[in-house]
């Protein structure tokens, strides 16, 4: 019967998630503040066509959080989905094979900015939540909170979720916004790594010179970001700040043997890549370096004449974006603080350097044994015929820990995305079968959860 | 005589280069191509309107070289006047205080791009040679070859030059590329460096990929990029390519003892450059750093995520511009093919390495004892009271060895330029003293040259 709904709707369900695509909704560039705001008024109405009501634009410092609710019974367990309407640049736009914000779909996949991560992905919710209106089937309470800043650290969030408290309480926060390892392997994701992420600019000489008169004798900043940050991993592939592997919670045997039992095949994830090797961590599998081991890389790097020809200066500055994944135990604020000190501790006396900090988040790992779990479990074998495997991911939902920490609420990371569907990349995109397969399962997960 | 004649036309002078500055004739970029060409037919006019003959535009596969003379006597000596009328790309251009191709005047300083390097150095030859027509004085044959390509590694000069040796035979080749120590220091550059300029890229997984999904486990090409560029010197701060410094001519102490009694005040190069400490090859000064021996910059670097905000991606493709400045005998072709062979044998198998030569010089040292250093050295001697100081400098002008090798003729690099002129940096410029004196030597010297 939800099969069937889908089915007769999908075509509908689609066109409306592409004109929701079309929206440019990057949270980091101020110049589409406007857009923005424009998805968040676009995911109220939808909200409010599929019948939740008290509908809102909460405003913040940054962009808008949109919340709604339908309570059918405060006796009922209630339900917080969580989910943003944000997306990443869509930089560099040469590399799409269409326009970043036209959707298309080629091969029975959704391609645009935001398809999967994360519009595609929490729209698969309202369009569940409709379903169940729609078929009187809503075996629970239910309340959204969509945000439009994930994608820059949701630095607004922690204060709309304590002036909200009460209005947030639930039993469970439901998200989609992870990865299955494939459409074959269903998986729940329990554990999320937390991020620092870190600016920092080296200052050689006041004014670009010329390197030929200068050069040699006057230290040259990219050389010496070079040298610096070089320096920030060993030979092992270990990251050589001090104390970054302090408070780092190390997995028994037994643990790390059940991590590594997911399917994983070196040789297709190499040649996806187009890599003749991976590179990482000694001692760690591909699976354990990106999900329960801690990270640096650099994001970005720039500095002196990057134009075409040859240009023969000593540039004044060079900067970088150097970002760290965390695991638990690790506290973002002090891996933030760990590396601005040793970064300025290694920096030679010729140069200066300055460190800032962009958005941070906590490492999460989430409850295999509750409820929820068991529901989301049993909505998986129903609908996809098979047991999801708990799975650690690489990427991070600084959230998740904070609604644990504020609102005292276990998430479930129910999510259908691919790590192939390149998000964070040119072209990414979105099954349509993980999104139709997904509302159904959404909607199994409520009437499991109700029992 | 002459001074009377540069006092009562110096307005004039002054407003004909800055028609010439106001024309953005960069060779890097080819958007300015038009520019370029606009410059050249500049220069020839300007040469046509000051007596010169049979002046003309020699067409090469780039930008076109300015080619003209007049011969008085083919029983007099010959001086071939060499410039050039391209400049630097003028970016970063929000650091410049005046538009760069708008000319200003401030405290008695031209500023402007070019206004230095070489515009207003090459043009003081033009009106020399205009005086010593109006006055009759002009004691020498005199050939004038202004090119478009310095800047971008004079790739067509060498055609030209085998093409016109007839034409080019002269006794001299008389050049202002070059700096003083300063006003109070007259000097003759009489060692420059030579260049080999590359660009590499650093190929990683296929495309941008999210650096939390993957971050840990696959190359991150800019990591990669700056431990490689880290690699290429040692923590003595010499450069690492083996073979580097096989063929560098060591000085003798007493030469190394000669070069340091240059006029150079450490506190006050620190200060102009606002750094606390310079930087470079152990065991050697300044003045030695940058005038005798080799080094390796980078001048440009760029990969992944370099706008507003944070964006966690691992990038696929990392590249920098990297130069290397040489030394008598070190030669550029060998030194580029060292570079490449060395720079793909320290790529990590996890990425792919493309290295490409961008334009390259041969390191060139003049004569201190010829006929034609000594009325260099006369001509300053009587407009400036002082005799001039040889100096070593770190710039390059490959076409000195060139010229040698052609054409068999010695160069007399007389310029009169100062370091702190930031050339190729935001608001270049050029002393108006330097420029009116600069033109009196140059009248000298064809006095003393015929004698």
């Amino acid at each position: 019967m939800v099969k069937e709904y889908i089915a007769s709707n999908q075509e509908r369900f689609l066109n409306e998630l592409f004109d929701l695509l079309r929206i440019p909704s990057v949270s980091a560039d101020s110049k589409h503040k406007d857009d923005v705001r424009k998805a968040a008024n676009y995911v109220k109405a939808k909200l409010e066509e599929a019948g939740a009501d008290t509908v809102q634009l909460v405003e913040t410092k940054g962009h808008p959080i949109v919340f709604g609710e339908k309570i059918v019974n405060p006796s009922l367990p209630t339900v917080l989905v969580y989910g943003h309407y944000d997306v990443q640049p869509a930089d560099p736009l040469n590399l799409w094979h269409s326009p970043a914000f036209e959707p298309v779909v080629k091969d029975g996949k959704i391609y645009a900015r935001g398809a999967c991560d994360d519009k595609g992905q929490f729209y698969m919710h309202i369009k569940a939540f409709e379903i169940m209106m729609k078929q009187d089937a809503l075996t629970c309470n239910v309340k959204f909170m969509i945000e439009g800043e994930e994608e820059v650290g949701s630095d607004n969030l922690p204060i709309f979720v304590r002036d909200y408290k009460d209005k947030l309480k639930a039993d469970i926060i439901l998200i989609s916004d992870t990865s299955l390892i494939s459409l074959d392997h269903p998986s729940i994701t329990v554990g999320l790594r937390g991020l620092s992420y870190m600016e920092v600019e080296v200052t050689g000489p006041n004014r670009d010179l010329h390197s030929g008169v200068y050069g040699g004798a006057v230290a040259n900043p990219i050389n010496v970001l070079a040298d610096m940050i070089a320096s920030l991993h060993d030979e092992k592939g270990r990251v050589s700040i001090p104390g970054f592997y302090d408070k780092v919670v190390n997995l028994t045997p037994k643990e790390r043997e059940a991590l590594n039992k997911a399917p994983f095949v070196l040789e297709n994830y190499k040649k996806d890549l187009d890599i003749a090797e991976t590179q990482g961590e000694d001692g760690y599998t591909t699976i354990e370096r990106t999900g329960i081991r801690p990270t640096l890389d650099v994001n970005g790097i720039w500095g002196g004449y990057t134009g075409e020809g040859a240009k023969t200066v000593l540039p004044s500055k060079a900067s970088a974006k150097i970002s760290m994944r965390l695991v638990p135990n690790q506290d973002s604020a002090e891996i933030t603080e760990l590396f601005t000190k040793h970064f300025q501790s290694i920096a030679p006396k010729s140069v200066k350097v300055k460190v800032t900090a962009h958005h941070g988040g906590q490492p999460a790992v989430t409850s295999t044994t509750s409820k929820a779990y068991k529901s989301a479990e049993k909505a998986f074998e129903q609908v996809w015929g098979k047991t999801p495997i708990p799975t650690r991911d690489g990427g991070s939902i600084p959230i998740v820990s904070l609604f644990k920490k504020e609102l005292g609420l276990e998430t479930v990371l129910m999510g259908f995305g691919l790590d192939s569907d390149a998000i964070h990349s040119p072209n990414e995109h979105y099954g349509i079968k993980n999104f139709t397969l997904g509302i159904e399962t959404i909607v199994a997960f409520y009437q499991h959860f109700a029992k």
